[in-house]
């Protein structure tokens, strides 16, 4: 019953109308005209819908079994992942070195958002590979790179992402599997991991597990941690597949959601390992690719509010049920749809105000990305890392709540797994946990991003939302979107500057507002966001080309979101400023 | 892994010591002093901690099967049900006459907090039977009372509500179940209803559908509506059980949690009815105990909310996990526990401050509903039906909210089956839809509820704030209680304002914030509670009786409400403000 339907229209919208992508200096970015990203964005929507959306439910109904320590996926997995292997869509943002497709990361976000929309869980398959092959890419050896990209890039074989063990997740301090240095320079792999996603299938031929370990002797903590591959078959000199080495899945996690994604226990028992990088700096080497990654789980979590809200329209606009207040609407039909009604509005004017403005700001962060890599430029780099904690817990949050209320629409029928909305929102929830929760991004963004480099990347956005209002100050009709998008950004500036008054004398101060000032940030982004389409829109309508009654509905969404959503930034500046007096009086044993 | 803690102490608070429910004027209540009420809840809390609470997980592991037409209900259900049979509890406030215990029903809320905190899914068995056994109270015939209520205070029968059809779910008008009258005064029944919890199973030995069905030739929508009798066995005279009637269980609905509760399609074949009441007056009939029935929806998103609180609060104490920013706070452990860390205490505090202020709220409401039908009180009784929605509505949106946030608090063990906070989640979603989904409470409210008897019910509400603040403005510790509680009110009534000057004009304005509406005055009720609950601490403290630091956590715990929640009244006035332009501005066509 749910489906999905491939954003490619306002992905074409974002990227041409609003970021003009085709336009920026970044190498590359000059091919993407309207024409190359149509072609590619029709083809992968094609894929999303017909062939990874129809399995969605049948992940979710059959998960993963394991049997005699091999994991079998749900029917159809192989086939939809043979598709996108085929299409070269595993390695659409490669390495062309390593048979990629070199693609900018900014399309292939746009991409993935469909990608994911419509298979969640399926999509973590190719999406755990892509993160070995960034780290491997990043920091293996010329050796290590010919002998495991090709066949990462390719999805021949898969990749996985080994931190967390049954003591430790986000304080990786506590790590205890154990690396033991060979006389042949290889180590000796020993321990267990947990949650491990991907970890174990037969998709693919062989798997790269990127474990972090400690060797003996090393330093205390986090600065002692080293990052290994360890491959499930040891590859031989030809490339070919050697022997099984002692790394196997111990056990299937049971979840509330992402059923077709295999969460592995993986047990590391004197399995052979190659250290990648240096000794000990394992874990910035693992955290290399963080932007994306986390990146990566914003858009998870905005690619199934979208879906969510796509069918909740679809279910809004065929149930029918009592008479409008204001008169009825459809007196051909027996009652009229709910679509009428302004509560069922006001739910689905939440979701799609977030999915849009959301989509834009995962997008503006892409290419910032984009941007930091193929210019070299530091401060794009210094922005997308003061912003991506923002996109990863302010869209998976906001995102979180789409779902559910696009269950609400529902009523009813929204509990039950027929219509698939109830999926949206089991799957959806484990984005705010993982890559780092929801309240690490925020100690991150607090703690750290926004005091780095003297603050010069806070107030580079600052300057930025300035700049924009400023620029736009003389079209009268942007007034309905740069007043409050000035207001929220000073709301957003008081509460960087109480954390600044505060948060000296006690950090604990700066640490409880911590989520709330995330929130606002992310607030402010999607209200900057909504105020370049607003003037995008406006160009087009003004220019008198494409589809009006399209740019007019992006009006009415930003006024929406301008008028209803973004004051939250006041209520979130009242508790900033409450400070942390309240959250840190009680013992711990007076809870 | 996850466990129920009876919440007794904080009842016995809020029962003595808040709203003092010996001391007010309602027949009964003067028995109820705190021995009573002691021995009372620690009975009924070993119940939930030891029987109920144990089955909890098997309830959702299990779930119930369709086995040729029998529902398989999971091991130990029967056991549990006949724990609570035999104690009398599920005919604890039942009328004497038919064997009941005639206890008071704010005893019974407290009481059922527990047991539906414990396992919401097997407490719905009793839980339907007492809203069939209140509707045949208050329609049925001396004859159908006699017949019916002694096995339904028993729970020897279990019973139903059968409101739902596939096309009709809000919209009752549209329902197609027919009753055919027949010459013995009987009706044939025939139709098809959905999502009839307890709808079918053999933990009784007999089940009493109520049924909504048309008697044809009747008027048309809503006003044609009947209630009826629908036994599964027949009842002979001498009250034993005869043939089967035609009425059969067709299926199980596969939904997202309560899976320990059968929620089944019911077909009538042209079972044998007997109608309840007048012809064409069963939907008054079947909303005779909504209040009651409403404000049980709104004990369970408060019951879920308050053991998911329970387990996230063991988990941050029992789990370590890096240092505290302030400095090590438990040196004997490898890492500190992450209670210590602002954020997490941040999402235990948003808990805790709704589960205790909504738990007062929840009983209040239940005192006014005792006083309406024990005193025969048209003031407390008009308060209550305003208040119903405002209960059912905001304890369940934000019982859920709590529940996610109490997920959240375990990270990634959050998703796990293993540790049962993803099932509270799922359990607690239902209580937003169901009994009248949250929109349709907001209607209630804003649509019917508010100018009811010109408005005499609202104002009556504010006076009891207003006469609150100033009977303890003298005290000086009140001070911040009283001004966000003046704050949040005074916001609340310039809603309400609004709605006036605009809502005739255009009830979609009216309609479009009544859902912010509803949360803005649920803020106020916990607000006030809140303020009631410092003012009895206070009287605590000086009288230096009981536990200090008990009453001193409620002080910090009201504050924390105060400084961080209840603002948003604020934010919702704003958005009831903006009225329903951009809501109402898009066409369908358009989204």
């Amino acid at each position: 019953m749910p489906f999905y339907e491939p954003t490619t229209k306002d992905l074409d919208f974002v990227l041409h109308d609003v970021l003009k992508v085709n336009e920026q200096d970044i190498p590359g970015f000059d091919e993407m005209d309207r024409d190359f990203t149509g072609a590619v964005l029709e083809e992968a929507g094609k894929i999303a819908r017909d062939v990874l959306a129809p399995l969605n439910r049948v992940g979710d109904e059959q998960g993963c079994k394991l049997e005699n320590g091999v994991v079998r996926v749900p029917e159809g997995f192989e086939d939809a992942v043979n598709v996108l292997r085929d299409g070269g869509w595993t390695g659409f943002d490669c390495d062309p070195e390593y048979g990629g497709q070199g693609m900018p990361y900014t399309l292939s976000v746009a991409v993935g958002e469909m990608h994911s929309s419509a298979n969640m869980a399926l999509m973590m398959y190719p999406g755990l590979t892509h993160g070995a092959y960034a780290a491997i890419h990043a920091h293996g050896s010329d050796e290590q790179k010919a002998t495991y990209l090709p066949n990462l890039v390719s999805f021949k074989w898969g990749g996985t992402m080994n931190l967390t063990e049954p003591q430790c997740g986000t304080d990786l301090g506590l790590i205890r599997t154990k690396a033991e240095p060979q006389d042949d320079g290889t180590y000796k792999i020993t321990g267990q991991k947990i949650w491990i996603s991907a970890g174990e299938h037969e998709m693919a031929e062989n798997i790269i597990h990127l474990v972090l370990a400690k060797i003996p002797g090393g330093p205390e903590g986090v600065k002692g941690i080293s990052l290994f591959i360890v491959p499930k078959f040891m590859v031989k000199e030809d490339g070919s597949l050697g022997e099984r080495n002692a790394v196997s899945c111990g056990g299937l996690e049971e979840k509330m959601g992402i059923h077709g994604n295999a969460t592995c226990v993986m047990n590391y028992d004197g399995a052979t390992g190659f250290l990648i990088g240096e000794q000990h700096k394992g874990l910035r080497a693992m955290f290399t690719m963080m932007n994306e990654a986390r990146l990566g789980v914003g858009m998870q979590g905005l690619g199934q509010a979208s879906v969510a809200y796509q069918n909740a329209l679809a279910f809004a606009k065929d149930r029918i049920q009592g008479r409008a207040v204001t008169g009825t609407k459809e007196p051909e039909k027996a009652a009229d749809s709910i679509i009428h009604y302004p509560d069922v509005r006001r739910m689905l004017m939440d979701q799609k105000s977030f999915v849009e403005g959301g989509r834009a700001f995962m997008l503006w962060a892409a290419t910032m990305i984009d941007r930091s890599h193929r210019n070299d430029d530091a401060d794009a780099e210094g922005l997308v890392s003061l912003l991506i904690p923002v996109v990863k817990s302010f869209l998976t949050e906001k995102g979180l709540d789409a779902a559910i209320s696009a269950q609400q629409v529902y009523g009813g029928s929204g509990f039950t797994k027929e219509w698939g909305a109830e999926q949206f929102v089991r799957d959806c929830r484990i984005a705010l946990i993982y890559e780092g929760t929801n309240g690490i991004q925020a100690l991150d963004l607090v703690g750290r991003k926004l005091a780095s480099d003297n603050g010069k990347h806070v107030m580079a956005f600052f300057e930025l939302v300035k700049s924009f209002i400023k620029e736009n100050g003389d079209d009268e009709r942007m007034t309905e979107f740069l007043e409050p998008l000035k207001a929220a950004s000073k709301d957003l500036q008081a509460a960087g500057m109480w954390f600044m008054q505060n948060g000296m004398k006690n950090p604990d101060d700066a640490l409880s507002g911590a989520q709330d000032f995330l929130n606002m940030f992310g607030h402010v982004c999607l209200g900057l966001m909504w105020a370049r389409i607003a003037k995008a829109s406006y160009a087009a309508l003004d220019a008198g080309t494409g589809d009006k009654e399209f740019y007019e509905s992006k009006l009415v969404t930003g006024r929406y979101y301008m008028t209803r959503k973004l004051p939250e930034t006041g209520l979130l500046l009242t508790r900033v400023q409450a400070g942390g007096e309240t959250i840190m009086a009680l013992e711990a044993a007076n809870f």
